[in-house]
């Protein structure tokens, strides 16, 4: 616990990586949103594209097992699955007992006392596929009230061959009006960070300027008045005291490299052990252009929840 | 809405600026806690010191109304007052239909319509004294469980005169046993994102080695095991999948400079007519030094809700 | 925890008996709404009507500590307080290591490992104090709205001398429009109920035909339609599949005699050793009568909460 | 919203009468516990008894996606689905656009806008299949803490031919330690409530002595103390102050009849309009019988959640 993100336009995911399937609940998505099913396959495919650390040949398709009829939300709860097809759990047999470097092994049995240390289990990548699911709903609903996010990969240096790279993605969402947001524990910008602090591997966020605000003067970093209240920089990035102001939404996510290289790694076990592992052709060399959609996603969700509160 | 935060320790904050009072009510105290009242003072000592924009001459002096008997916590909720003695109202008439650049009036008003423009109302720096008031019986809380915080200012240009400047804060919480936090939508490192990002002027979070996170390999950043489950580096700050590993917890919070400064300053009107305003001795050179004991307060609710969840 | 009520309109409370003040924060009334302060003392003069087990002669004043300015709230949150004058904890000195019969003495130390006995603490009728303060700002936004909300005492035998009576109030909601009330586990009679028993001394509670419905056929008990989308009868009080029909809300609240009584009671101390206390002179014949306002308070905030979900 | 139940072991449920499946998730769910799948579908069987109002063949098997490996929770969420076959949504085409007296078929539509009239969509009394199989977790998990809870029809008179009958059910929980609970907006009787008043055509609810302590006095009422904290009489049901005191907890619920009977029916359409509707066979003469293990159920999710709060 807990698995929900939101209090308006509510998820609740669930899903192991190699368990039977990947999925979430919607709950609070207003009634009469038209379910587009081929922009959520678009999204899915978004996602699928690019290297995998176990190329998945299954195309990740999304079921929707309620909430919607006759092509329309109900405003009920939309529970969606996604089935995790074509898994092969003897790869991860020789993982059993042991904690991997960099990963969430020791930190998930320390927690739980138990794990499924099939391909990660719950800490695996393979969960955002329900973010992205979800997200797609998420924009439909937006859609309607004209805002749209986009996502780039700003740096993603290329690893040396065995290695992997990590890399900063931005991301933009424009159209939200003034005036959207909670002070002073319900922000706009603390809900983006800690919706993006839960994408795997995220390490760093930072709204508009960022880490450089921390080296201007006062004076060049207020955005000073332009035409018609929108402002001549945007160095606050859209939202001041926690409310947007009707400029673009602007943040920043670092993430750091896969942790799964194609390289002798050293494990330990439960009595404190080392074992040498070599990893046989499961590496992810660069996990950043799929994780664009996921940022967008999970974008999505927060201002999805927020325009609800707003209504 | 919201102005709580936590759900197993959950402060939940009230007060502008010029009203009457700033405070709040913590729910789920355990029972039994000693409170210390000489520690809570010294806390806000610690706040009230460094140049204020409208220096308070108050001792900021904290009134427990409930919750505590005999010195004890009855795991009732405690609920505390800090009085706004010493307010000049009259300081802000001219500011009543202003919009300040970089300041967070016009959101304000974009979200309730109406607004306490006195000193910033809720969106002053002042209504952190609940933040530290609350955050000094956390730490009380936590001091039990081995687990202290500490917060250091790390670089802070000093600003030419009648300007001000931002900052970066490292804070680092040591005593947290491993298999704290909930994945995947409840991480520890998401949370103390959140936290951070709802003191005013923080625009940047990282955990660990944070951005340079993007610059380096897997090989590189992967954090190797050394003895007893510890590792040679700490790069994640202390959380793998959202859960401690044991290593000390490690993140930085990113501050831009305050938005009142000593010179001439455009303000916009609600018809969108611009008017200079020349700010009389109301100016902030630099607001980190008092924050250093924001960014411990909000680590260290954060850090209690968290363990009262392993329990 | 918790003592919160509400997600939109959220009442958190707080105080013992004995303590220095009883209170709460409201966090997401709307802005805009006008205060009348009036009112709010009109309400606490009825709560303070009738015979108390303790009479106090403060005149329960309720000072408003944020979230108002210039008469009109802000949006942020209304803090509260209600000071405890005029107590006398030496009345309770002999209470300190004894549990009464039908208290919740006992159940409060097995909850907390120890408490406040000061007359009751938190566990006193006391604390509905600021159930009602909250609840007259509910009913001045929901007026607004043309919710109107009024109990009545049905029932209310008259105890022999020494003794105590329990009784029933029926309260109905008028002016609620049809489709208030969010099914499964929201539905606004589930929420009613759980107001209601938070109440000290609610033992039952039922809608409409309530228990009587029990013994009725389906031809007898289905509400047939009338003209307009009104029906003959309201046997299901307002309320088909949690939703509201756009019926009176009715409900009645049964609540049992009060447990301290003017007679000889067999204390149990926590060695399980029996004490026999004479109580002198502190009883409470019939507790009902005041306890109108406290099922109205709590209809208010229930329905106050729904309304900010419909919008 | 919302459809979930719960803090701690927290259910969203989901699902509509004629749709793709029922389900739900579970979150909160302790690592560890021993998932028994036989029991799940003996309380599906429990459930499934007794005449129906539209009789399904199907066994309502229960498919468990997410959240169990190797036979033991994993603490991660616990998906499960349950398939909606053998529907005939022909059988409803009549009823699309009429509001059926009784039923919620008017109030959803002023909810939501539109809704899914087959079966009653979400409204149906079948979605408390989603109820008995989280109930059927959560007794696993309580039956470890040797918390045991059993419901039993009290009365439940013969309807005549073509109608049907209301009922009470009581429900015994045992085993319970004394100080599960919370004051004073959390106490374990108003959640009691609240979750008995999500069944569909619940209708009253009472603690111990219920309603018929309205009618004692304080000296009949009050429990008093027998050997080692235990009570002569059971009078307040087990809980004082929203606390338990270690005596069973003992409450019970009042149901109305089911409002489809196999009588001819007025129905109004959009416009207001009458139209006399003759049922086809579709009636359920009683559905008491097949409640009791829904109340288990409901009473079992909210333990777990106390259970889990206390630790």
């Amino acid at each position: 616990m807990s698995n929900t993100i939101g209090t308006h336009f509510k998820l609740t995911a669930y899903g192991e990586s190699h368990g039977p399937a990947i999925g979430g609940v919607i709950d609070g998505c207003p009634s009469g949103i038209e379910i587009d099913r081929d922009f959520i396959a678009s999204e899915m495919a978004r996602r699928h594209e690019g290297a995998y650390a176990t190329p998945r040949r299954e195309p990740d398709e999304v079921e929707i097992l309620s909430g919607v009829y006759e092509g329309r939300t109900l405003g009920t709860p939309i529970a969606f699955t996604i089935r995790n097809n074509d898994v092969n759990s003897d790869d991860y047999r020789e993982l059993a007992g042991l904690y991997r470097p960099g990963h969430a092994d020791y930190t998930y049995e320390q927690r739980y006392g138990l794990r499924d240390h099939r391909g990660g289990g719950r800490a695996s990548g393979r969960i955002t596929t329900s973010f992205v699911a979800a997200g797609a709903i998420a924009k439909m609903m937006l859609r309607n009230s004209g805002i749209k996010i986009s996502a780039t990969l700003q740096n993603c240096p290329v690893p040396p061959e065995g290695d992997s790279s990590g890399g900063i993605i931005e991301c933009t969402v424009t159209g939200v009006p003034a005036g959207i947001g909670n002070p002073v524990f319900d922000k706009l910008n603390a809900r983006l960070a800690a919706a993006m602090m839960s994408i795997p591997s995220a390490i760093g966020f930072e709204m508009g300027a960022g880490f450089e605000a921390a080296q201007m003067t006062g004076s060049q970093y207020r955005d000073e008045w332009d035409d018609g209240f929108s402002t001549k920089t945007n160095h606050c990035g859209g939202i001041q005291g926690g409310i947007s102001n009707g400029m673009p939404i602007v943040f920043r996510v670092a993430f750091h490299p896969a942790v799964t290289i194609n390289q002798p790694t050293e494990c330990i076990d439960r009595n404190g052990q080392m074992h040498t592992l070599t990893p046989q052709g499961r590496h992810d060399r660069n996990h950043l252009p799929r994780t664009v959609v996921v940022v967008e996603a999970m974008a999505a969700l927060t201002m999805a929840d927020f325009m609800l509160d707003k209504v």
